[in-house]
């Protein structure tokens, strides 16, 4: 294993001039968060996660989840490593008080998540999934099932699964065949196949929570049909003590091109009639309660870009240190092109999400405009920041030469963990056609025009990003008066240059506090100088890059659909 | 499996109106090359490569080359295989008449590594370091090394490999140590350690001819002390069989993220003080001979990235076809653009290699300027034929959606083959040096001054491809002029840019003859019609990103250099 540091200071930095936490914390709400303890969190979190979950990191791509009739047996260590997490009380920091969590912003758990899986991505799935469960139930779940299983959820004691996707619903949800019936005691029988359920078995604790997308009888087709169950691995007896097996089987994990030591369940519920399930929120709900779930899921898997990225970055500057081909390779321009590069995406992706993330807290707290900022965010943040961990992973393969290509190294691992990033939660595809869909028409252009004015107001003196943001605002009109398919023929480029967009706009501004930081001696002068020239990197290298997408994103779609399906495949 | 279908129609086109194969075929030295023959060789390869070298890929990649006490055992049926294509000559295309070669152009010889390739990437491999060794022998060998050694070489009965990397020198080739010491009768005694050879042992024929660089006695440091040696791995007896042993011991192979049914050697060379080895060429002369080699091989490594291109972009059309969600995923806009993206990368990268490829025969005929303009466009055919290739494959898996993830699925695969590709035979960015170094001040500007009149010739009337032109121009002239790091810090983009310039050019011509062809009713109207969209779309989304990196072409080396290295690691 190679050696990383956790990034703290880059981290505070971040939370400090683009979250701004420091008003956050001014809110009653999350005056706990305090700097004292946003310190404590941002160092104790990257210790625990490199102690505990890095060295983990390379016998779970080797040895992985392994299936048997059924279990699924982690490989050795994992157990003791996520019985730290909980002992430490890791899982608990966004969780709501009184369920035992700390109540902390979404931003402070968007660190440890980060910290986690910079260290392990494949393991931290398993947090980044009961974290969903915990916001799902929190919102939509009943007293009583709050009462029965937050705690566990939040103290990490049980993890939780989210079941949407069937054999042949994928990303089109409505199709799922998955049946729930009323017992007539409160609870329902569910039947059915769900595939892709990360962590859908394990033996790291002792029981599961599975948040489970089902039709009730009669339910109308298509997503206006579906509701949301909650189906624990262990049921509760008559004396309300987990004992009884809920008829939910692993039937087989998937064999795949990364992300081995994260079990990816076929799970079959209800083969012998007696699975039983709890509605969580009403019925025919389902889909507002998936929403709550996979917003928050899609920044998560956005933030996972982030953790390849930074841990990519780092060894590939410390190979290109030791590694002499006449000269250190660090000192060949190519070289220092290419971990300028991976340094600069890493640092841009991170303020996406992060800013995001704090918006998420705004929005909690009623902020004005929060909500609609953090709905147009939320697909740049997903699609940007896997599409940019991708790279860079490819990227760290590239500068260790040949070495990269060998499994040994690492980096071939993080090249292959991180490509599912920009397929789970919403292919990046999907992410595109809801930035031109819901969140561009939704309100008349109304959230990304307001973003749009605000990244101008502090742009002046950028001469490529002022382009590119003109080149937005173009396109935007454009799309907003095109017609369905040419806005989505359109969106993947509008996606990639709304998010450079943005991203010029948070790495300027973190350019100007750097310097103006350097100059009055604050701060780490290391840090600090770097961040102006990664900043400086991103502004003149990667900004004029997207505004070549400008003419795709306004192309329309016609030359698409000029092929038919035959003539495409001749 | 999934299905596949040789693109013959497409590579037919390419050869007709990239190569103009027939006016090779109007020289003497190729006047083999008749219509029928070439029709002959595209079906032959295509179907043969279908039936014998396709059904290995995934057995390949899953069982992969397996070493067992300094042996290499390939998966079930690679023998087989291998033999049949011994058997029906389709190693013997370009080798010399006098050892059993057609003799015929190396174009065609790319035509049958293509197919072979796009069936089998990874086992294709021994044919490509075989074709590379008859190069380099052909050229450089006596007149007894050929005897000996040509034949069976041609034919395909031994095959060849390339020993240059060494622990400490990998891309600093002049930094090995292996050396060589004069025995008094002609041969000479090889030792030392040789890392990343390819095909260095396996079973498919009874005896191996390793090209190895070492030193000899007294020889300079660097690349100027380097000479070339032939070591069999059977070695004459005195009877002139090859019986005996020579002392060359395979001491792994390397586990790697992809190309698994490619032994990737560590090879001991004289262990017991016992391996013989024969000079080819002059003593230190060994880098010219390795250059002969090197570069139809960086061609053919640009080709593996068409290779896996043709074929992840016919998976995942026949996948879009078939997956419906809601409607089959084809229909949806973002996937044709993928589809359409896929479709047109592999084309361009297609007519970029071909095109390298006419001229290597055309410098072979003497043509002038011909020799120039190979040089010119070897490093971008290697490097943007493989980073296409990468893109192409990433987006195969993302059309897959989920099951691009799983390994089942085949997508995932090409994703890890062909990441080697950007990596060996020179990293891109050695391409990259190259093309600013050696390729544009070697001759003020020459070479590249002539391609962008030819192609600015024919670009009238292209708005995106004319300001491309124009950008690469303005930077040629700024590059010409800056000093050595400003080059090397623009070397990536720029060649980036030239690539595009260049493809663009290619693909403007086929669009044209395309259109004419539908007009007047000759040729396949569904292919044509394809190429005209997959040429309109290379010219209207492609050519406009690639002026996208004009700025970091020209940007200087200033801000690469203004952290140091701890910086850029804090």
């Amino acid at each position: 294993m190679l050696a990383y540091t956790p990034p703290t200071i880059e981290q505070r930095f971040v939370l400090d001039h683009v979250v701004r936490i420091d008003e956050l914390a001014g809110h009653n709400a999350f005056s706990d968060a305090t700097a004292d303890l946003v310190d404590a969190i941002v160092e104790g979190a990257g210790a625990f996660a490199l102690a505990e979950y890095a060295p983990l990191n390379r016998i779970g791509d080797m040895v992985g989840a392994v299936w048997n009739d059924g279990t699924v047996t982690m490989p050795a260590g994992f157990r003791e490593a996520y019985r730290a997490l909980v002992d430490n009380g890791w899982g608990t920091i966004v969780g709501p008080k009184d369920a035992g969590g700390q109540g902390l912003p979404f931003t402070l758990g968007t660190i440890v998540l980060e910290d986690l899986g910079t260290a392990n991505m494949a393991f931290t799935l398993c947090n980044m999934l009961t974290a969903g469960a915990v916001e799902a139930l929190a919102v939509h779940g009943s007293e009583e099932l709050q009462t029965t299983y937050l705690p566990k959820l939040v103290s990490g004691e049980w993890t939780g699964t989210m079941n949407l996707t069937e054999p042949q619903a994928g990303s089109d949800v409505g199709a799922l065949r998955s049946t729930a019936k009323p017992v007539g005691d409160g609870s329902w029988l569910i039947a059915g196949t769900k595939i892709f359920i990360t962590f859908g078995e394990h033996d790291l604790t002792e029981n599961i929570v599975h948040l489970v997308l089902a039709r009730t009888p009669d339910a109308p087709p298509g997503t206006k049909g579906i509701s949301l169950f909650l189906v624990p691995k262990l049921r509760p007896d008559a004396q309300g003590a987990f004992t009884e097996p809920n008829d939910v089987r692993c039937v087989s994990i998937e064999h795949k091109l990364g992300i081995h030591a994260s079990p990816t369940c076929v799970l079959s519920f209800g083969d012998n009639g007696d699975c039983r399930g709890w509605l969580v929120g009403p019925e025919l709900g389902g889909m507002r309660a998936m929403f709550t779930m996979m917003n928050n899921a899609r920044l998560n898997v956005g933030l996972q870009g982030i953790q390849i990225g930074e841990r990519a970055t780092q060894e590939a500057i410390s190979y290109a240190r030791d590694r002499i081909q006449g000269q250190p390779i660090i000192e060949h321009p190519d070289v220092r092109r290419m971990l300028l590069r991976m340094k600069s995406l890493t640092q841009a992706a991170r303020s996406l999400v992060y800013a995001a993330a704090g918006e998420v807290d705004r929005a909690h707290l009623g902020v004005e405009g929060a909500k609609a900022r953090v709905d147009l965010l939320t697909p740049l943040a997903k699609a940007y920041g896997t599409d940019a961990g991708c790279e860079i992973a490819s990227l760290g393969v590239q500068v260790h030469g040949g070495m990269g290509f060998i499994e040994e190294t690492g980096a071939a691992q993080h090249y292959r963990d991180i490509r599912i990033a920009p397929i789970y939660e919403g292919t990046n595809g999907i992410q595109a056609a809801d930035l031109v869909g819901r969140k561009l028409t939704g309100d008349g252009g109304a959230a990304l025009k307001a973003l749009i004015d605000e990244v101008r107001a502090e742009a002046a003196g950028e001469v490529h990003l002022m382009a590119l943001v003109d080149a937005v605002a173009v396109a935007t009109d454009w799309l907003l008066t095109t017609e369905v398919n040419d806005r989505l023929a359109g969106s993947y480029p509008f996606l990639d240059m709304v998010s450079v967009m943005t991203c010029g706009w948070l790495m300027a501004r973190q350019g100007r506090v750097a310097a103006e930081m350097l100059k009055s001696g604050s701060g780490d002068p290391a840090f600090l100088k770097a961040k102006t020239v990664t900043t400086r990197y991103y502004l003149d290298y990667l900004v004029p890059e997207a505004l070549g997408k400008a003419a795709a994103a306004t192309a329309g779609s016609s030359l698409l659909y000029e092929l038919t399906i035959e003539e495409l495949a001749a």
